[in-house]
């Protein structure tokens, strides 16, 4: 038993946790979050989980206390982690989707560019992206580590704030305004750079992070079945987006043939008026779990 | 961005709220109904939504000040509107399903026909609708709006109510007799008469309505695939309902072919041990998202 | 209305209610558990449902009250019940995985075999099945009735206990230690043994059996959809599980075929990457609802 | 049990509901609002309850179908009901705070005063109250019942509304700003005049009447006992509220008295300090549960 | 610390538990019941407290593993305990009200006394009870143990239930209709034989139970106080309930005395009105937390 | 308005939030904690309320941003705050009884005392606490923040923490071993040092300081009223704890007095058995608001 080797993997705690649980069912592990405990179990004997701070990911991966992990772009970059992105996970689930970190101040201040908050303060969660972003644009203001309700600091407990929004809601509702935007961040899979060199780590964290991609995929994407008389065949075919290469099937009666693809299920709104008007019947949409092309 | 045509579309706030954004989600729509709301975002920015309680939902779109929304036929006669109606959107989902208005009272009351009920109190949410309904029946009563709770209202408050019922549950559990039912109501895609003679708008409409009805569709049928002998293959075919034509496809296998169809899915646990019996192998049933014939 | 035929079923209140709902709606039944009444709705005018507590099930199933149920195979031991077992109903979904009932005792205590128990207290709400168990070991002990709880009791109240354990966490959580695993048990469908001799009510039983059947196959199953080359067909097929006759289809280009088949969902982590290495291109994996073969 | 007289006594249904059972436990009175029933138990035998929404309360006692009810003066008066009222229940409580029907209109638009809105829609649950207050101003436009969420409806659904509020938030939320208060509204006990004609009914109520305003009293109030120096008694007690006849009692030691006493907790923060520089001494607070001048 | 004398304290898990917990709040000990421990902690160095199924108390009380315990008087019949009683602790709380077993039938079935039941099957919990009453009335019946929802066997899984009831809602709602009560029962405080014979222990156990005793008789009852003349004394103190022996002290102006007392808490919706009249004045009713005569 | 000078008083956001709500309203002030806002209203138009997190209220203290806050003195050495300290507001309600933050490991690892830590990694969110304590100490260690679950930490995220913990149950659960005490900490009132040079602050600061204490004082203590026999008083009183001076008073009776007197409620139940015996009757234990000596 203890010479199976292992992949030690640092699993989200917090915000990313749900939807991380929920991406590694969907390819097919099956992750224990038992009530309290900081050390999930998972049906693949190869692996060991750990929970752990998104913002401490990094820093314990660098260090290879963990093999690899699952954390923010954002959190790699503030703690400067020197470490192997084998993904980027974006994926359309709460937490998942694209988020980014914006500078902002009060609506009626006269902040316009971060040029104008030279000499004041600046409260954030991320002191070290913040600097890094001030540095960039020749600004020196004072950074203050904020522990939480950073959105609500302006005007009086600071003057500008570094904050996350995924759609900028939260921003209007307490009536600070977008300076710029410092970061644009996704869910990252890193690696420790001694585990990328060992060949048995490598192997087992690609075919994870294929399969992780493989259900990303297919949230994204529906099947679509119809049948079509052979003369219709190349105007329904041109009407398929390229990248899908439609599989089509002989039928019982040879006029017909039978047309199976896979398409981004936004584009199904519209494709699916024009494919019966091109002469598709029996149009079919359906779910899809995995998609490895 | 001024210049995009928009199709304002009123949604209905309350027991309708829930199941249309699930159907919306089905059809291809995001719908946003954010805390506390009234103006739900969706991802198709030729749409503009609004939310409106199903009561005031007919007032709104034949005043114009909605394009067209989704309500109950029976708060399109309660407010008397000229809308045109263009899909009856009944569906196997709560709140969806067909519920009645009922005449009901007490049990042991000794009402039996409404004619009983000249010169009583009739308590209902639908004054409208109650009044049209004796009119018709020639009688005179009184009728009471009700704020609520109207089941519980007999034998004290009123001697007869008006009330919408899914089950009858309600009633009898309020110790409620149906002496008749007023009106058998689902919810209906209606539109502005100005909004079905512009023809960007009627176009945006009627592909929405195809979408929601493929997504209908979708939620009371499922797809059944086997495998079937050449030589069964008339047997198994009889089998499946008429409206249903399978695609039958070919196999490497000759002497066998694949039979792929859709059916209702309450036919389903008749079907299957018919078909089995019949020589189809291998079969397998699998949901659908959306279905457009 | 009063000629019809009626099968009477038990279904299980308490823990496996839940999943045994979820299990009849994936089989193609919708049962209305409705608040609190004890005769849930099913739509099948042929069946009547009852819900009994498990532990009473085999009881009434035995006495012919009821003529069919679902209950565990610990209780119908524990009653000691003749009836006719159908059908065994483990599947992978809560409170429908095997469970054992396990002999246990505190940490630190002396007791290290059942033998040790001569003459001591044991704690168990199955006292039948306890009693059994000690008889055949030879060993002669006090079985006390516990009214729940029964986890804690060791060392005060109790010597020992005999209790039931899905992952072996509650007991540990208590710092008990097992000694024997008394019993495993999995959900069971029983019929009573005049209604087995009945050919309406066996013929209805055995079809509800084959879609309850049907449903758990498809819970673990998932299907697989391929494009290969006819070339490297013979590579892919060997690589799919054994007890899978896949279904292989022509395609409109001859020098491809399409593959669909059905495997066990937890093989699918291991097998995409041999096939995407063997040659399957457009690999998609889809969800089942039912599977007969 | 049939002989004896009975109050038939309504209480309001909604959100006045709960405080309304808390008042009566204070005064004496255990109220049972279990689970669905619209007639609540009493522990008075010579009492009836029912639960009548507050909008159509002052309706049924009117009629005599109740002998009295609590409902707040609004819908008494948009029911221009005929009816006594025998107590303003005021007190500080959640819903028996006074609250205010105001007019108001979306931030930014051009209506200043009500008689901006001659020939306009307003949206009102309260018909009646503002045709009656437009009257009273001469102003002509189209009042709409509405059925809920009347905040939302400015700018589009209509151009002002009459609505209800106890802090503006509400209003604020809604970038809604007020033209007027049209109504400012509390919890009153309202009673049929026939009832109030019958001397046992009279009396009934009165006393009812007499322990509810007791209950309130004490809500706002507080005992205060302190010992103090008879040389410093005039000091401490020309402090104590006009109100307050306080109660002087001996002491052992005869240089000192106890004082007690009954004031408004709202001034206690204030008192305190100031008694304690003039002398008193060992001063306590302790809280009433009912106060009967 | 090991040298410091134990009283073992047995407590209701259940229904019980939570009211227990109160009262012994107010009695003046704090018990942390934290989470899933059995142990719960107790502000008290010489009690120890293990949580125990009011059905298995009086067993654990009887064998000396507990000292003494708190449970309803129909678990000491049911296991039939040689026990000492040192305290009834009815009270008006929740599960501390006096509550009835009883034999009950379905309404409309012909039972109509005990003796109906000659050979028919009685479903109950307390199968010991349910024995000891049936031979008490000469009637044989199989009594069989119900592991639950014993309310709702009649008639098809059962032909009589005995089953505990409160208000005999629950009983009406199964559409139930009693036969006899079997048992009134109310939560005792029991103390094992051997315990009571230690001096330590049993001083310990009547200091608990005076204090239990304490904040029992402070629920019921509250503080009234009030000045009143000289000449009006007599009759105020006529109006006060015999048992109260009412305080009387002078005041300051000496044609007046305060008159404080306790009373039941029901009578005074009564008491005030009568007393007001009286003569008495600056009426105060306060709070009590113990009361010891 | 703007001519009234007002006092800014910083409330800590977070586990002391709910009790400091309460510890006002129990002082006389309503604070409303609506939402999302945090600016709380309160009702004293002197005061303005500002929600910070305990971590950094002393910080915007000393800047003068707020002239007043609670926060723990944990966080005021933390930050290394230059503020005053009008008071320690420890009382018995959750997070406001002390709390310790203590230095612990896993158990069954080799380190005894914080010099066995030379050279190892200690993860805590106070980094400047466990900085001062090492230096004091003479250690030298790598102290890394922690974003929270410290306790999960050792051994493989750190070797040491230093965290908080109240009871210690937290520490257990986790197999941690405490080896030292960093600090204890209760909440404190703390000032700017500028506001407390100011006299109308320093006198508003120090009224609420005083109403705060009250409080806090009635919390833990209650009044005793009992009668006496004049030849018992001596007795009685002698029991009574010395720092309660009683209040004595004349009975109409005059071989009785009245005693009445405010003790902690922790002695209670030791002596009213006391009292009892020494010849009190008729004790009654009442609750207290506050108590200002």
């Amino acid at each position: 038993m203890t010479s199976t080797p292992k992949l030690r993997l640092g699993l989200p705690k917090g915000s990313l946790q749900e939807t991380t649980g929920k991406l590694f069912a969907l390819a097919g592990y099956q992750i224990g979050f038992s009530g309290r405990t900081y050390y999930p179990s998972i049906d693949d004997s190869e692996i060991e989980c750990v929970l752990i701070r998104a913002q401490e990911m990094a820093r314990y991966v660098q260090q290879g206390v963990m093999d690899c992990g699952i954390t923010g772009l954002d959190w790699v970059l503030e703690n400067g982690a020197k470490v192997d992105e084998l993904a980027d996970l974006v994926a359309p689930w709460p937490n998942y989707r694209p988020v980014r970190w914006v500078l902002a101040v009060k609506e009626g201040s006269p902040f316009r560019r971060v040029q104008d908050l030279e000499g004041r303060r600046i409260a954030t969660e991320g002191v070290g992206l913040t600097r890094a972003y001030l540095e960039k644009h020749g600004v020196t203001a004072e950074v203050e580590f904020s522990w939480g309700a950073t959105e609500v600091k302006p005007p009086i407990l600071a003057d500008a704030i570094v904050d996350i929004t995924e759609t900028g809601h939260g921003l209007r509702a307490n009536e600070l305004r977008e300076l710029d935007t410092v970061l644009v961040t996704t869910p990252r899979f890193i690696a420790n750079r001694g585990a990328c060199a060992d060949p048995w780590k490598r192997a087992k964290m690609e075919r994870l992070v294929m399969l992780l991609r493989g259900a990303i995929n297919a949230a994204t994407r529906v099947g679509l079945m119809m049948n079509v008389r052979r003369k219709d065949l190349d105007a329904v075919v041109k009407l398929l987006p390229a990248l899908a290469t439609p599989t089509i099937s002989a039928l019982a009666d040879e006029s017909w043939v039978a047309v199976n693809t896979v398409v981004e299920e936004r584009l199904v709104r519209e494709l699916i008026p024009q494919l019966s008007q091109a002469g598709a019947r029996g149009l079919v949409e359906y779910p899809l779990n995995k998609i490895v092309d």
